[in-house]
C-alpha cells in the first residue's frame, strides 16, 4: 500500500555506488582489440535496524546492457555481490549471514575504483582467486587481540567439473550445496599503512560430486603498503586439488602471484608497476604459464573520482593468446 | 543534465526493500537436493508527488544473478512486481494506475519475510492464485464503511495455452491484452488481529485466443487471525475454467486450500504447522492432488529480521515429485 | 564492511525516476494488436562530490521482465543510460567523461513522459536519430555566449552491417571501438520558451570495418517552441553514409522529419497534432517511405504525472507494416 521503505531523510537507509568505464587498445594474436565498455555499474544500499543490526548489499550490472538472445550473446550480467544481515555481539565480534565477499587477498572485498592501481584488476587475483567471488552463507569477523583481526566462514563451494576455479563461481544463484567450503583469514594491521593477512578455504569438492574425488584448499597471503608516497602490494595464491582427475589436465595445482610497487608524486598522482605470473594448470609440465607486466599511473579527481591509464605486456609460455597496448579508465565510488 | 532526481533529504523520496536467503536440503525421487539460493532481493522506491499523489514500485532480482545464455540456463530474473501511480480522491477512495499486485490471498500482497512462517512460501497460494502475481491495469480500493474495505480492478490477463496458471502470468512485459480480466475483493478488519477476505475475478480468456473458449473465474477467501500469542491463517482458491480444452487435461478446476495454527512462545519466537492441500488438474480423477506438511519456528533478531527453519513432508496422489526434508532462511526488510 | 554508501540524509546523494505503462490498440495487416506494456522503468543516481564535480547516471528496465530463455524470447532489457562523471571548468564550461546521451535531437536527453505529448514517441526520432541514444566516451558542454549553448564529444561509434542506425546502437557494452565517432551541437535557447538547435556527427565507419567504406555523417536541426499556451516541434534529421555497401540497399541516405502544433487549453489540459515522414533507405526508388499522423491529449495531474491517450494513422508507401489504432499511457518523473 506505498508504505514500504524508509523515509530517506531518516538517516538509517544508505545508498552508494561505484562504476568504471574501460577503453582497452590491444594488439592480439591475429588484429587488435579496440573496445569502450562501461565494465562496472555498482549500487549499494544498506540499512540500519539497530546500532547492532545492519544490512548491506552490493547490487552490479557488467557490461551495461543486459538482454535475452538465442544464441547466449548478450553481454551484461545483473549480480548480486553481497546482501547480509550483520549482528555484533559485542564490540569485536560480529556475526553474518547472507551473500558476501570471500575473505581472500587485496581486491575482492575492496575493488572500488580509486582504492586500487590500473584500469583492469590484476589477473592473477582474477584467475587464482577469482575475484570478485562471493558467496552465501554464515560468518563472523571480529579482532582477537589489538591489530589482529579474523574471519571466519561457511559457504556455497564451487562447482565446474573442469576444476575451472573462475567458472565454478555459483554465485548464490541456486548454489548446489551438495559440497559446502569454509574458509579463514587472519589479518595484521598492528601498524598504520601496513596489512599483512593469511587465508585458507577448504572445499569439499569443486565439482560438486560430478567427480567423486575433487576437494580442495586454497592458500592465500599478501601484504598492502602505504608508507608516506611509497606504496607496495604482493601478494600469492594457489590451489591444491585432491583428485585424478584434476591432475590428469595439470589442474591440481593452480597458483600465481604479483608484486605491485608505487609512488605517489602527489597526493592526487600516483605511479604503479606490477610484475604479475600465474598457472592455472601448473600441475603439469605443459606451455601454460602467464606473466603480465604493467605500468601506469592514477590521477584522483577527488579521492572518491579516478582516471586511470596503463600499459601491459603479456607474455605467455605457449606464445598465444597475448594481448598489448594500453588502457585508460574514469572510476568513481560514493 | 544531472539535475533529475530528489535531492533524498527532502524526505520526500523513499527507498527500501527485503530479501530472502534459502537453504534447501531435501530428498528427491532419485537423490537429494541441496541448494543456496538467494531467492528474492527487492527493493521499493517511492515519491509523494504531493499530500494525494504518489508513486511506489518494487523492483526485483529472483535467484540473485542474470545473464543471458544459448540455452536459457540463467536462473535470475528481474522483475517489475509493482509500479504505479495513486492518487487519493478523498480519506476513503483511492485510485491507481500502474503494476500493482492481485488483491488476493494472504501472501500476495504482503509477501516481505518476516511476516510469514516458513521458509518457502505456502505452495497453495504459489501454484493455485498464484502469487506473486503482478498485473497492468487500473484499479480502485478504500473503506465502505468502518472495518469494511474493497479493491476492484481492471487489468492484463493470463495467457497459457495449456491452461496453466503460474505460467500464464504475463508480468507486464508486452502483455497481450486481447483478453483482460477484472478482479475484485471485500476485506473485513472490524476487529484487532482478524481480517476476513474474499476475492473474485474473471477472465475473459486465460490463452488470448489461443483456445477461442477459455473463460475463467477464480473464487478465493480466507482468513489471518493473531489473537494474543494465538496465530491462524486458512485460505481456499479455487478456478473454474470453461471451454472443452481445458476440462480435456482437467485443468477446469483447480483448487486448493491451507490452515497454519501459529503461536508465539515469545514476541520473537514463533512456532507453527501448515496442512497444504491442492491440485491443479481436479477436474478429472487423475492422480493428481497434492498434500503438504509443514512444521516450523520463526526466529525475530528484530521485527524486520527473521531467522526461519521448517521442515516439509509432500504426500503427492503419484507419489512421484516428491520432496521431504528441511529449508533454513534469513530474511529482512526496511 | 557495510560503511559504504552516503547516508541519504547527507543531501549529497539524489535518487529519482520515470515511467511509462501502455496499453496499445493497433489495428495490423492480418489481425490486431492490444498489449499492456510498462514500457520504461528508470531510475536515476546522482552523486555531488564537491561543488565541481558530480556522478550522474540512468538505470532502465525496459519492458518490465528480464529472463534467459533459449530462443531468446525474453522481451525485457537491463540498461545503462547514463552514467558519467562531469567536472566544472568554470560557470560556463563542463567537461565529462562516461556514459552519456547523444547530443542531438529532441527527445534523446529529455524524454521523461510529462514532457511529451504522445504516448509512444515519434518515429522519426526513433528510427533516424535513434533515440534513446547513448554512448561512452569523453565530452565537452557549455556557453559560448549568453542564449548559446554548445556540446561536442567523441564516443563509440555505431556496429551494424547492415547499415541499420537503430541495431548499430552499441549500448557501452564491450562496444567496438576500432571506428569512433564524435558529434558537435549548437542550442540558442536566447528568448524564453524557444529552443533552436543544431547537431551533426561523423562516424568513421558504422559496420566497425565489415564494410571497409562505411563511414558516415549525421546531420539534424530542430525547434521546440512554447509561447502562452501555443507549442510548436519540428524537427528534420538525415544520414548520409558512404560506400557502396549502403548505397546497394539504398541505405546511403535515410532521413526524416516531423512537425507536431500543441496547444495547452488549461495548464494541465493540453492536445497536439503530429505529422512524421521518415525512410530508412531513402537512396533507392523502392517503396519504403513510411508517414505516420498522430493527434492527441495529455493530462496532468500534476506537473510531474501525466496521463495520455492519442490517435495513429500509419502510411506506408509499401502498404504493409500499418498499425493504426490508439494508445493510452500512465507516465511520471520524480
Amino acid at each position: 500500500d506505498g508504505s514500504h521503505g524508509t523515509s530517506l531523510a531518516s538517516g538509517k537507509t544508505r545508498v552508494g555506488g561505484y562504476g568504471e568505464l574501460h577503453y582497452n587498445n590491444l594488439d592480439t594474436d591475429n588484429g587488435s582489440e579496440k573496445s569502450l565498455d562501461f565494465h562496472r555499474f555498482v549500487l549499494f544500499f544498506g540499512h540500519q535496524f539497530t546500532d547492532r543490526l545492519r544490512f548491506f548489499s552490493e547490487l552490479e550490472l557488467e557490461h551495461a546492457f543486459s538482454q535475452d538472445t538465442a544464441d547466449g550473446s548478450g553481454k551484461g550480467e545483473v549480480e548480486l555481490e553481497q546482501a547480509y544481515i550483520e549482528y555484533d555481539l559485542n564490540d569485536r565480534h560480529h556475526v553474518r549471514g547472507g551473500v558476501s565477499l570471500i575473505p581472500v587477498g587485496i581486491l575482492n572485498e575492496t575493488h572500488e575504483p580509486p582504492t586500487f592501481y590500473g584500469v583492469e584488476r590484476n589477473p592473477v587475483e582474477k584467475n587464482i582467486i577469482p575475484a570478485t567471488w562471493w558467496a552465501a552463507g554464515v560468518g563472523a569477523r571480529g579482532e582477537i587481540a589489538p591489530g589482529w583481526g579474523y574471519d571466519v566462514s561457511l559457504h556455497e563451494g564451487l562447482n565446474n567439473s573442469a576444476y575451472n576455479i573462475r567458472k565454478g563461481r555459483q554465485k548464490s544463484a541456486e548454489a548446489d550445496a551438495h559440497d559446502l567450503a569454509s574458509t579463514a583469514r587472519i589479518k595484521w594491521t598492528g601498524v598504520a599503512g601496513i596489512e599483512l593477512a593469511a587465508s585458507i578455504q577448504y572445499q569439499q569438492n569443486i565439482t560438486q560430486g560430478i567427480d567423486n574425488d575433487a576437494s580442495a584448499w586454497l592458500y592465500e597471503a599478501h601484504a598492502d603498503i602505504q608508507r608516506g608516497p611509497f606504496g607496495l602490494r604482493a601478494l600469492y595464491a594457489m590451489w591444491d586439488i585432491d583428485g585424478s582427475g584434476a591432475k590428469a589436465v595439470g589442474a591440481d595445482q593452480q597458483e600465481g602471484f604479483y608484486i605491485e610497487p608505487s609512488y605517489k608524486v602527489t597526493p592526487k598522482f600516483g605511479v604503479f608497476a606490477r610484475y604479475n605470473q600465474y598457472d592455472n594448470a601448473a600441475g603439469n609440465n605443459a606451455d601454460t604459464g602467464k606473466k603480465q607486466y604493467d605500468v601506469g599511473v592514477n590521477y584522483w579527481l577527488n579521492p572518491d573520482v579516478v582516471l586511470k591509464a596503463d600499459y601491459q605486456k603479456q607474455d605467455n609460455e605457449s606464445n598465444t593468446g597475448e594481448k598489448d597496448g594500453f588502457n585508460l579508465g574514469i572510476g568513481y565510488q560514493f
